[in-house]
């Protein structure tokens, strides 16, 4: 990962920030099919703009995108797209939906940024280097006990059956949990204006972008069992702003 | 109501704006006293600046506030102010949160607004006329079934005990179900990229902004039973873009 790497990642956000922006809030008829539903053209139209940039300017590194596939994956780089995650929230026109971009070298994502085009909102976070929000840093806030912390989480029923009592117990632990959200929780973390995000059931392109952002910024994400985030988890994550909180959410969900 | 009323009520929101913005994203240590939290003193500070304006140039009308209290209930005109809806939201940095100010006469709701001003979105409802969001009409969008309908909410555990098995119910008939957002999925219901919501345990302040700007676009809010909403409600709403939705919404709840 270098220099040119950052500066890569920005023009691929803000070519997909300009394929989607006129997407949103586009009225629809709700029987619209799903192919032609707003969100399901500007999550390609995006993509398809990422991918373009990348095959000219990158020709040897992998590509897994959520829309388009995989190419070249034993690839030693391999970039990791989700143009639209959120897409509810694009649908309800919730400013809060994501592009997520990340670049993996040996499995570990190591270049991250979420990128919010209609609020104009920009993490990017890299390995050994301070996590930006806007161009500016941005560092999680203390908090090392669960009872003070505040969770953010997408959505109550979007944990397999076998983790939602494990989730139940960390909710009954927290101070306060606010719903929605998607991958705009963790800038929010990122940013100390959340403690916690728990999720499950996500993909490697809901949360490979999102790791360098936290941890960059001076949080911790882990699976939940306290491993580090790769191509190969399961899609359990935690992500704390405070790294002390990691141990005592890991005991809630799944003692 | 005039439109003197009308021009007064964006003053208003203009004044709540300005106090409220220097405490958004405001970074403060989680122990901090709920008092000294940046969104109590945003609160305080927004609907300070409300009331000074209402005193000075509507003296003998009624004023009820979340924050300060009620002044002159027995008035004719009333001013129902909740200068932030959705605190979590705003501590938590997410711009849905909301500044609510409805006036009733005769204990009716005939001009409210919905103010976010970080994305400064403004929706306003005026009885008898059309809605308006950042000045342009605003319009719902049909949506005749409960099966295809996006629902919104801002939380799965907000209702009493006794509505949880009928808001369980309703969820499970529409087509998808999005979490998070206040006041801001009224407004957008109002916009017609959302079909309904359905929440319980709403104050007056909560709900009373939201009917003239749900209504005003062509959509029809009533309390649980049907009955239009007022002073006397029991803070049981739905708001639907579709009128024709509120039938099928009320058997879901209540059967």
């Amino acid at each position: 990962m270098t220099d040119a790497d950052i500066l890569l990642i920005e023009r691929l956000a803000d070519a997909a920030g300009a394929a989607i922006r006129p997407f949103f809030r586009a009225r629809f008829e709700i029987e619209t099919k799903p192919d032609a539903s707003p969100v399901t053209q500007a999550d390609r139209a995006a993509e398809a703009a990422i991918r373009a940039i990348l095959e000219a300017e990158r020709p040897q590194d992998g590509i897994i995108g959520e829309e388009y596939g995989v190419a070249r994956e034993e690839a030693a780089r391999i970039w990791v797209i989700d143009p639209i995650d959120g897409t509810r929230a694009f649908l309800a026109g919730r400013p809060l939906f994501g592009t997520l971009i990340a670049l993996l070298e040996e499995d570990r994502p190591l270049l991250g940024l979420i990128d919010q085009p209609i609020a104009r909102e920009r993490w990017i976070g890299a390995a050994g280097r301070p996590t930006t929000f806007n161009g500016a840093p941005a560092a999680t806030r203390a908090c090392a006990a669960l009872a003070r912390a505040h969770l953010g989480t997408t959505g109550p029923y979007l944990f397999p059956e076998a983790d939602q009592p494990g989730f139940d117990r960390l909710r009954g632990q927290v101070r306060d949990t606010i719903w929605g959200g998607d991958c705009h929780n963790y800038g929010l973390v990122a940013s100390g204006h959340i403690d916690l995000v728990v999720e499950a059931n996500l993909k490697l392109y809901d949360f490979a972008a999102l790791v360098p952002v936290v941890e960059g910024a001076g949080g911790r994400m882990t699976d939940w069992a306290g491993q580090s985030l790769g191509r190969e988890s399961d899609g359990r994550v935690i992500a704390a702003g405070d790294p002390a909180l990691i141990e005592e959410a890991i005991t809630a969900l799944t003692s």
